[in-house]
């Protein structure tokens, strides 16, 4: 058997997450499928480097998979794309997982994109996004977030269910910037607690609408208290834009990847 | 009663195209039907400034309708894409209509772009695109565009079913670029003909295949023969993006409100 590393695009929006669910299909689930017809209809496991709530969509997750030595890198792309359809899971670039590699320990860095549609009109094309029809601040918005960047204890975003042994994390990035009717905001670290990126979103929607200043983002943290924080903003925002590995199997690698499906028009 | 211009926004996948046909709903009937709820129920005729077709998407399409004095302008918006819900069709902008002013006569550029999505896996996240698999040689495209900028006869471009009394258009832009994965094409004219940008974007993909030389791009013009030309390109990578005007009722105006729904991440 031989390891692959998969890179991955997907729309997340209707199906259950990532891993294995009692209530729908879940990501792992097809991927899971369409790889065991490369192994003779044989169960193939997977492993991700981050395992995407139900509704969060991906344009470079990262997960590997083993299959019979005889298929070719271009093959298991495409063959693994053949047995997805029609769902809007595919596989961008198959790889040789280098010795010892692993999608989710040997991941460096986590970076994910959340869109708010800041505007009175629901979504007519984009739908990747969150909805909000009041005008954001996005600057405050933005004083706010820098309250997060550095090591932190983050219970205060942190969901009740989350598996972490520790609430620390190091927030490398936490940028958000304006872009028309978009407020764009950017999250970069390690890696993130469950939900802790939709909850400094959530968070921060209230330092956009002017019912939070924006130190008290900082308050909120200091708290350690999830109570003392904002809600969780919707998975429909969400995206895993980019995992960053030390040695990375594809091509290009890590952060250049990441502006690839950016710009439509 | 008071006229009023709409700036509209849609996904036009799955729907039967602007206008009013017998196998479907038309974006036409949809907004027509939401906008007779503003006036007792009574059937409110609407102009438009491009009948785009089946699968045509649109971020700027302008319309006009007619609607009692009683409204204001955010009202109109509001209340229009209240009755206008679940479908993808929505008013960004409702502006009261300058004297004289109407959509289509009006309008002095049309501007639209064309996605491209040239890579092996099909489209997972964005679905408003035309898949090419094998890869294209973009600036061969740019360069086969070149022979069609300026004041022709398109004949070699034009739908069979094409109603414009000449076959002379002045084609202002037809600009080709590589973004990634994605080829961009974006074309501007006064006006164009039925079904020209996607023929023109399936003929100049002939070249980006290699298939023919850009200069033969010329020659297909010159033959005022629709069957010197390529193929019409799939309706999904095409998007009306904006229709300018001299005076034009919206803010910001034309060309200034391009941008808006570009870079989602």
């Amino acid at each position: 058997m031989r390891r692959w590393a998969l890179l991955l695009e997907y729309d997340g929006a209707g199906d259950v997450g990532w891993q294995h669910q009692d209530n729908g299909v879940s990501l792992q689930g097809l991927l899971e499928a369409a790889a065991s017809r490369l192994n003779g209809g044989v169960s193939v496991p997977s492993v991700v480097a981050g395992r995407t709530d139900a509704g969060v969509h991906a344009s470079g997750q990262v997960a590997m998979i083993a299959l019979p030595d005889r298929y070719e890198a271009d093959k298991v792309r495409d063959a693994v794309n053949f047995h997805l359809k029609p769902h809007p899971l595919v596989v961008l670039q198959a790889a040789p997982a280098p010795p010892g590699w692993n999608p989710r320990f040997s991941a460096v860095g986590r970076m994910y994109g959340y869109v708010i549609l800041n505007r009175r009109a629901r979504p007519g094309l984009e739908r990747r996004v969150w909805h909000v029809p009041h005008e954001l601040d996005a600057a405050a918005m933005a004083e706010g977030a820098s309250n997060l960047l550095g090591r932190h204890d983050f219970t205060s975003f942190r969901a009740a269910a989350c598996q972490a042994k520790s609430p620390l994390r190091t927030l490398d990035r936490l940028e958000v910037r304006r872009q028309g009717d978009l407020v764009l905001i950017r999250a970069e670290a390690r890696s993130f607690l469950h939900h802790q990126v939709r909850n400094m979103v959530g968070t921060l929607k209230l330092v956009g609408e002017g019912r939070w200043a924006p130190a008290q983002v900082g308050e909120a943290l200091a708290a350690r208290d999830r109570s003392a924080a904002g809600p969780t903003a919707p998975p429909d925002g969400l995206t895993l834009l980019a995992v960053r590995y030390g040695q990375d199997p594809f091509t290009p690698a890590g952060a250049d990847r990441t502006p690839a499906p950016a710009c439509l028009r």
